[in-house]
């Protein structure tokens, strides 16, 4: 989101993507009907802020380098190692933490789909049980399907973003972010669920 | 073609290749009969200058990074991107622009068929669906087929030049470049008929 | 700052640095007497979050490429071109951008600086009238001497942060960050001065 | 040229430009009083395609290694080589062309003085006869500075466009391409004088 | 083992794992019941220092690049080039030497059994006869199997550590590396029984 | 062969590989019953020598993009172009060559078969059609097969040296180079008797 | 040390060197009179393992990027930070660690010297202050100054090894150790006298 | 040698090249009065195949890191290494070599006159005591040059070929390969004075 469109640092948002930007309040600016225009600088780096505060915590410079299971092959965690020493191909043990949930927002990379498809097998709740890949940019359609697809796609697994719509083969949106932000609080609303059973 | 044959900065044309450097008032020397030699920047900067003023619009330092499509998977336009961006490996978002007719004339590399085949489906109007790849050097077979591989290789994207011969599998031509132009002109008059539609 | 010391994602602040967190609301937890911690993401976010609302424009992805001068080298604005076309080595013209003041905050390596003893010659307001370079660590003494280090160095240039001891030969803080913001607060001051005359 | 200012591909000339531009019937739009905008590839396309047939030859693809010497250190022609063999780190050995005036075209890099400096001496016609480097930007100043400077630098060797005003420590001038233009053709003009003698 | 977790220079052994570390003599501290740390530099060298006086020989800066077979496809020893000559993209014959038994220990890379599988054929004592990659992490589990998985995969070559759990498609143990000492005990045991036949 | 055995300048012949070096007037030494020592540089010089002056013309700096085929696939000849233009990823369109018999003596690469592969078909006359890949090494069978490997793998197209074994997926050899120079033998007289049908 | 000589691993010492090999229980071999070899994995393995239960701590994957100094310069420790963020050009801030002492052993490079010089200036005690670089090869004379430059270079910096010959100019020794592990000797004893002040 | 002239694989030599060529029975052709086309291949493979079996030893794949000296800093000998080993950025010990006469070959590039300035000091035997730089291309004075510089550049080192030019400032000779040839004999026979002394 920092490099808004082509290194033009705006986005652009309809009617709810603006209510979710007001809540943070991230400042925008009425393009045309039921569009909105924010500058990406702003709003990253004010989410970034209200979320640490409200007790997110970042663990920059950190890459996923594998998941933890259990004896069904359930996700219990993450596998973590520096970025840097991935960078400067160095071979380093990784460390891991456990999780209740695993959340992959990675976006059209969908790293931790592929990390499951890869060491535990096509068991992903997709057609093939593998990553399908995003299609093609068809906006409407991939708004849409963008809200469906942000589920738990493996045990202890949710996604969301951008990678909601690559890991079941649904289209690309446009330049217009108002999905990924209705799809982060689908995708916070859904593990709350699941952590207060 | 900047580059000439082996960095020797001449072309060679036949009899017809011919005709439309005349047509664009590009010099040729007769080599032997029914073959022409040009220079090779000449050429391509003389028919960059008169399409520009003929009303094309290069979009210079952009590449193409996905295609738009319609709810029925047909393309209507093309997702850009800086080409800076990619040689930097800078994760930016791109911008779309929407498009009547897109024409594949990125060579060898048939990088548009490529994006179709890998984001939509094996479903180009080929043997298999898929970009079949250029096969070895067969000079005229490959200028006659050139001709006939010039046309709507998907719905809403044309193929045009060597990546025409390397969609549908025919041979790839010698260094006579008469094909590659006649092959633009079909591409030209083709697109038209359908913009006119 | 976002990757705190050696990747560990905390930073360090004394009193007056403390009191400057508390200002944008950034929580911090006493480490020992005069000592405070914060988390690096949170703030820097946050203080990126207030700027931008507070009128500040950040244009990302964007690297100063030159300084504009006047007819007496007094500087008057600053050339700039994308990042993303340095990193490719792509050469592309740049373009410009009028200011009434340029901070060079661009921390050890002083960019701006380097670039008006190259371009302009070794004028600056230092011993030598080059960037002198910063000394090894002394944290009291480099504390101390960054404050008054934040001032003009050239007509039109202030120096503030890690440059600003850089650029006199002052030596370098620990890795307590409460001067940096100082020194940020005394530029912006010293700036509004000028812009108000 | 053909990158434009920061990618965006159209070009900036004042009047005098414009005249030039008119010349090689290249297109403009008046921006505001006595600035002109062109397309940038329209622009070097046309120079390029009209030059070559006015008898012009460039070599595509080939560098200057160094220069021809007569007994009395006068410039008398060119060493080149492949560009390639260099980007691939090949040790070639270059070949030689004759040149009655070698006019160095080579931009902010002044290419063929620095050659000069290394391997004959500082004795190019400035005043440190050594390339001074340009100076910051200062449009006006600059602009003027760059018909002035264009002019043989060395004995057989002419600076045009930015190198001339590198070579002499001028200012570097706006995004404004009217003075490249003049300076071109001053170059040409004072070229011919010397080998009609 | 020496680059710890993440860096942090320490080790972690169980109970059996300590037992042997106490035979090489390297210190351990106990950090909870059951669990012992060690300095994993001081593991790693008096490991390799008590191995070459007992009679090891480590062949530093080489690489495997091939095995030798006997006609029954036996692996009898291995094919080996400088790692240097690989590095630097240099093409140079290889030297081979004769083994009674060889022992693939190159961890997740598994790079021994690749080569029989890529040269061979899919022949290997697993499932599918291919290297069927290590599972996700599930550390009482791997530990285990990895015990089981400590054997000849192959005619002529026996797998062990990280390796053995790879090429049979076990989970990755934990940063725990009692099981990783054990595995290479029993890997000696049995080749010492193919040895003595 | 230059590098010899992991960088010693050293090659090993056995009795039949000595008597070609003996036509050479390549010094060998006997090292024992049956193998013979030669200097590496002194034979790839010599016999390189030699075969200029008997009329081989070798085209130093080139590499083969593509081969040229007739319109029943026969390779007919081969497509070049500069080595330089791929090390500097440059575009440069190639220029081809006729041949009566086109020989592949890339070894272990097996670059001439691989094109046929990728752009013609499976078509080779081996088990598959394809390249097989080398075995791993197994000297005395290697030696032996590669003599029997060494023909016409696809019309207009025959294989020699290592070349031959990797096609049909036959044993390497060990460091002795006698079979190499028998092979090439065969190629040559196999080839003779093609020229002179 | 590991590497040996031109990866050749075996290192030769003299009889004092050899007498240190001997307290670490280092195999030698006689090679002639007063020169022995041993096994350089063997070597450093067996002194980094024993030098680490005597009490030297390691910090792996870690490098000196800075010094820490006092009011009159004198070292007073050293500015760490992950090697890695160095390799994958990690812009993070270093931590810092007091010492007594600081040992500059690193060598051809002597990493610490050349900090001193670039960040507090020409200070050192050599003849100019500065590095003056090792001499080309005169073993006899290296092994002899080396002794005799192993001292405090520097308020709180010693040298010692290859890097004690390199800063005060001295000739580079053959490929015999003895010197060094004497040098290393002597920087011990003449650290432990500083520290028992 | 072996590129020709930018990559075209000839070499021209002048009438006294031409004797060298024949005494080594390297084909010429003559291309106008008093010079010779001769291949380049060829050359160099006839001339490295009769030096060999004239008793000179090529070391390949070695490059030199250092020069030996004795007391009085005469030139003794060289300090090798494997060029891999720089290549892959490995620090790797070198070994030594003794030598009676070091003769620097090494082209423009004057490899161990460098070493000898940058180790030993400027005490070379031309103008500035150091390297001055080959000049630009006079092909007449260069050719005359070459055979005068060819002689003894420090005590034990001598230079020849283009090494020699570089050295002491005489301008590069054009593609003729005469001169090379003319200044190796000399070195040759001057070396040998030295040796019979």
């Amino acid at each position: 989101m920092p490099g808004g469109g082509m290194m033009f640092n705006r986005i652009v948002v309809q009617e709810e993507g603006k209510r979710i930007l007001d809540e943070f309040e991230v400042r925008t600016v009425k393009y045309q009907k039921g569009y909105y225009v924010a500058d990406s600088l702003e709003t990253i780096a004010t989410i970034c802020s209200k979320s640490i505060k409200a007790g997110a915590k970042i663990f920059n410079l950190i890459c996923v380098e594998d998941v933890m299971i259990d004896e069904k092959d359930k996700i219990t965690g993450l596998v973590l190692n520096w970025t840097a020493t991935a960078m400067a191909k160095l071979h380093v043990d990784p460390l891991a933490i456990r999780a209740k949930m695993v959340i992959d927002a990675t976006g059209h990379e969908t790293e931790i789909c592929h990390i499951v498809v890869r060491k535990i097998g096509p068991k992903l709740k997709t057609k093939t049980g593998e990553v399908i890949g995003e299609k093609s940019m068809l906006a409407d359609v991939g708004e849409k399907k963008l809200i469906e697809n942000t589920r738990e796609v493996y045990p202890g697994l949710m996604v969301t973003g951008m990678a909601a719509n690559a890991v079941f083969g649904s289209p690309r949106m446009g330049a217009i972010f108002g999905g990924m932000l209705l799809s982060g609080r689908k995708a916070a609303v859904e593990t709350l669920k699941v952590l207060q059973k």
